[in-house]
């Protein structure tokens, strides 16, 4: 890659910038955001790329484009760029869902160019450039999405890019992301935002005993529950089917402990509790307890 | 306090064991453990105190004892020590509900003797003397509990022992305990606990995939749930009526979302999610975003 063009420059996106930059991935980085917080803040901390006030001009210009905006934008963005994109251009993004924004990008995306979808684990609940860092996609998955459509050339060019970047790479298909990512990602996100806002609703004096004496696992929630509010709307208006597919499944089974409470079987809650700590020593053996 | 009793020598046991030697807290501490493999690595670790065979020896000889057991042994524990309990002793405990295990106390505790409830915020999702640590109470809430036949002069001794261990101390009623920490501790533990067990019933592929990609969120809850299984089934079958109170208001915000997310209404997500980040802010505020 010659030139990179990195729309919407928040937490990944300017981590990006950053490793691009760190590792001499690209000879030039162009930067397009429409916040103009977001710019003052990319001026003051120095970022490295030059900043383009038209969206045609680094288009134009960027052998690869990585789309690093909330995926509402993603339309708009498309019927903005499509008048002026090469069809050598490689497109990409870091959205958390894949198969509805694979429906908008097949839908309005000039059918000459090839948008491969990118989903790097990584992120923080803290928005913003200010907050990106170099080493945040360090050792962490990022999935490529394969279609029928999807350029083997451009699938390994991608590959290539995300592991200069510190990734480690899996293709896998828009259906098995969304349904493997509602379960890891997106429906304990909507459990944490919702136990938060459940706090957030209760009497006034034992709301503020509740945050006063907020111990190992509410605290927790209140960390997932303040990630960007933007991105999560989003994810859930992307990942509908999948999400309600697992929500429902943990309604049961949240149910079936309700009961064993209200009739007093521990026996049943202990045997749940004694299967849920094999899991995390699966996940420890496979390397991804880094937290 | 001169000596010191501690009853069951697990995660915290051990950590007050640690602590009392480093703070020459106590001149004598007397551990009884009925776990043959607990005393064989209390052994092996050099840990500090005696440790008594029978019950009785240590509860003759104390000025304190602290219960650090499964709230489920102390209706036992309570009929074995009654004939040894000196009016003198301070009995205290760690356990994490108040209100029944006060109605157990009352009814077998022989009546000439007190025991002050307390509860230290402090633990992990790891258990046994082996990972106790001096400093685990460090800056910590340890609530005590007052009830109408609490006696001052032992919440007083109780809490300046508290404040020696390391712990902020804060006094409060049964009910009120229960309420606070059913949401802040109970209910999320119990959320972790079954979304790992929803995950754990996933088809072999989609298990093994959500264990590969675990991401942040569900990893965070894979943490929670892997603590003690018989501490947690303990907790829940003595706080029911709290945990299952708030367990209905979450169940009722958690139908709320599942319909916004059916009936594509982003902006009620929205505002949900915008309202949980001022929930972190207040933690961070007052200083508990320790994690």
């Amino acid at each position: 890659m010659k030139k990179i063009l990195i729309i919407g420059c928040g937490l990944l996106g300017s981590s990006l910038l950053r490793r691009i930059q760190k590792k001499k991935i690209a000879n030039k980085i162009y930067i397009y955001e429409k916040s103009k917080s977001c710019i003052a803040k990319i001026k003051r901390l120095k970022l490295p790329g030059i900043i383009v006030k038209r969206l045609e001009e680094g288009v134009k210009k960027s052998d690869l484009i990585i789309l690093c905006t909330p995926m509402s934008e993603y339309k708009n963005l498309i019927l903005k760029m499509n008048k002026f994109l090469l069809t050598k251009t490689i497109i990409t993004d870091v959205g958390s869902s894949k198969l509805e924004s694979s429906k908008i990008i097949k839908k309005f995306l000039r059918k000459d160019v090839c948008w491969t979808q990118s989903h790097p684990i990584a992120g923080s609940e803290v928005s913003g450039p200010e907050h990106g860092k170099h080493d945040i996609f360090e050792k962490k998955w990022c999935v490529l999405i394969k279609e029928k459509s999807t350029k083997k050339k451009h699938l390994s060019m991608l590959g290539n890019f995300w592991r200069k970047i510190g990734s480690k790479v899996v293709v896998m298909t828009p259906e098995k992301h969304d349904k493997i990512f509602s379960m890891t990602s997106h429906l304990p996100h909507l459990i944490a935002f919702t136990i938060v806002g459940t706090a957030s609703d209760l009497e006034h004096d034992l709301k503020n005993d509740v945050i006063r004496f907020s111990a190992s696992g509410f605290r927790d929630f209140t960390r997932i529950a303040a990630s960007d509010p933007t991105m999560w709307r989003d994810v859930f208006m992307n990942n509908e089917v999948a999400v309600l597919e697992m929500l429902q499944r943990f309604n049961e089974d949240l149910s079936y402990v309700q009961k064993a409470i209200r009739k007093g079987e521990g026996e049943k809650l202990y045997s749940l509790f004694e299967r849920t700590a094999e899991i995390r020593r699966s996940i420890i053996d496979v390397g991804q307890a880094t937290d």
